[in-house]
């Protein structure tokens, strides 16, 4: 079943040899700051390079309607991309292989303060094995390996033997609406692949995520009399901490998720952002948080907001103030479940081999809290969802890097992989 | 020594003819949205109002490099207001009687959410005896009241009998550098009245302030990964407690200040503001606090700001991730002492009669936890410097409000005032 090895040996060769470019490409990608709402600029490039090869082009926006109808969509607010979704679809002479999607979203987490980057954030910079850049590891690495996979094997007059949907998305790491949008938009394929910075690993379950803010109203009154306002900011920090209480009995529970619960703290509650106040002399009069917290697989988002609002509630109860001034929780992002990828699925085993011919080592696996877009297709679709990526470090943090040799790798069994899901056929 | 029983009657009547016109002007003023730094449009209104009264004229800007070398001087910030300092001067003909400086600012403090007031902010408005709007009571019903003093006596020929400084600062309400800039332009009179909204009461003494603000750095790793990370709002909180002990001390000490004792709470820390963070699901690297303390009279800001720093430091150092990362203190605004008004000088007696003849009432006194700009004048020029102005509920806060009886029965006491202190003289 598996690929012939003098052929597996020629792919590999044709990846080794189109690296320098797919590197360059990956540069290309990074330079785009593709923040959230930003990503036009970046979505035009890769049209046009999907375009390029000769792809069947689509692209769309978000069905907004449509999103908030299915039970996998999460809410709209005022920061939600308006950028547009791009879909090439390759499309072979006969259809003699299994379909595939292959996805990467190219929105990316703010840069934060620039004095924290060792360099520029969106100016890419190599050193030694590690590619520095804002997103280049989640994921522009991923999806310039999708664009290496295709030029690897044209350089040796091959192409896959199936149809295969390149998805490049946007709003993956504030709503997961992109790919649920793909869904929407009525791609289907036997198996996915989306190359998330995963340590070479395959995902076998990740977490759901849960996106709020909370805004706080407070009593303003002039600062000589402060003992008789009600301060919005610090009243956050008792709802705060309240939270920080969930999070410690969704931590408990984690005996009923075995996958999770080698992990010492798989629930993690972030508090992400705050602004509160205008005047340092006024005692403030509201205060917004924001935050995210994870959820098992298999728990109802619904279900789990309801334990986020209750938690605010029963809080401001024992607050004088707060209980006749209610805390507004507003749902503003993720609201998604968890998935689990069944083991077995040949499409695993697959990758299982490709990964061992490019890397000389078996494929393990691993279990994430954090969300990913493969939800999509585990839960909605139900075919095997492959997350499969390469080493890194401090993604959504500073100095944001990938591993360059563990790129290559990871590339080699994405080519072996698509070679052996799909087939080939001559160009 | 009092003023004639006909004269003050003619005069209060004078007063009384003239109030609409005096509430239409404070109306005029409270329509200038002058926040911090857009107090240009409402100073040359100002400007054009004194100048049409024949005043001498005077507009300057701040001399930072003079109020940073002042031990009153407050440090400058970005948000410092460039707007003039506007200076009407009143000379009379013959120099009978004794010089006086009026003073009112007209900066206000930012409105807020629009939601929680009634009616907009910026729109004066009249229900029974109150008068709505941002910046009405603190101070542009003072600042107002001041000219209709002159109007009142010019309506029926008369004008004070000596120099008068009509003063309209900014910076009030964030550095008191606009007083301090008048008193380094060299204007000095034998007495200072400031029209604040004080409860028709005279000011005893008042607290000095420190602003500050608190950045903290916190190490921002991807949320799945929280634990490693470090929270710089949730650190922020914990300085925040440490603050608050601060202030209890502080409030401990009130013994050794007897004015202070009988104020249950008389040093008011406020957390005013607070940002933090970018994103709900990356570990937010920063957060900083806008911070307002108060420190007794006679207690030097430099040593109060070593205490605060001894603070945020010794808090810091039972932190594994802040003792290696210390958090910055910025003094970024009020840096001023408290002041005493000695009793028994001849001023608050001219104001004492001036109150008994307008009002009918004793007039009493008041301590404030709070900044005045009289500090200039009571601790560099040493003179008296006269705090009253009238009957006020929210300032700082939501529907903002004076009372209009008790600005009339105000401005009847200014003019009585004026008249005794600077003697009249036919226009």
């Amino acid at each position: 079943m598996s690929l012939d090895a003098a052929l597996a040996a020629k792919i590999l060769k044709a990846v080794d040899d189109n690296f320098d470019r797919q590197m360059e490409f990956t540069k290309t990608l990074v330079r785009f700051a593709s923040l959230r709402g930003a990503e036009g600029p970046c979505q035009d490039f890769v049209y046009a390079e999907m375009d390029k090869r000769g792809w069947s082009m689509d692209r769309f926006a978000m069905d907004e309607d449509a999103i908030q109808r299915h039970p996998g969509g999460s809410p709209f607010s005022a920061d939600h991309s308006k950028a547009p979704i791009v879909v090439g679809i390759h499309r072979p002479r006969q259809e003699t292989g299994r379909s595939l999607i292959l996805q990467s979203h190219v929105d990316v987490v703010p840069a934060g303060p620039d004095k924290m980057w060792s360099r520029p954030a969106f100016e890419p910079h190599i050193e030694g094995d590690w590619f520095y850049g804002r997103g280049g590891a989640d994921m522009k690495a991923g999806h310039a390996a999708m664009f290496a996979v295709f030029d690897a094997l044209k350089s040796i007059g091959l192409q896959p033997a199936a149809t295969v949907t390149v998805q490049s998305v946007v709003e993956e790491e504030a709503t997961g609406n992109g790919a649920l949008q793909c869904h929407l938009r009525g791609y289907r394929a036997e198996a996915v692949l989306i190359p998330e910075p995963e340590e070479e690993k395959i995902i076998r379950a990740n977490a759901g995520v849960l996106w709020f803010r909370v805004e706080v109203a407070g009593l303003p009154v002039h600062v000589s009399h402060a003992g008789s306002g009600q301060n919005a900011i610090e009243a956050a920090f008792g709802l705060i901490g309240a939270l920080r209480g969930l999070e410690a009995q969704w931590n408990d529970k984690k005996g009923e998720h075995p996958l999770f619960a080698p992990d010492p703290h798989p629930i993690n509650l972030n508090i992400g952002k705050i602004e509160g106040g205008d005047w340092a002399s006024s005692v403030p009069a509201w205060c917004a948080f924001d935050c995210r917290i994870a959820i098992y697989p298999g728990e109802r988002p619904e279900a789990m907001r309801k334990a986020v609002e209750a938690t605010i509630a029963s809080a401001s109860l024992n607050d004088r103030f707060l209980s006749n001034n209610p805390p507004k929780v507003v749902w503003n992002g993720f609201t998604t479940e968890g998935y689990v990828l069944e083991p077995g699925s040949e499409a695993e085993a697959v990758l299982a081999r490709a990964h061992q011919t490019a890397t000389g080592k078996p494929l393990e696996e691993l279990v994430t809290p954090a969300y990913l877009d493969t939800r999509v297709y585990a839960l909605y679709d139900k075919v095997p969802a492959l997350c499969y990526g390469p080493i890194s470090e401090n993604i959504h943090g500073f100095d944001e890097r990938f591993s360059i040799a563990s790129m290559k790798r990871v590339t080699r069994s994405m080519a072996l992989f698509v070679a052996e899901w799909c087939g080939v056929e001559p160009v």
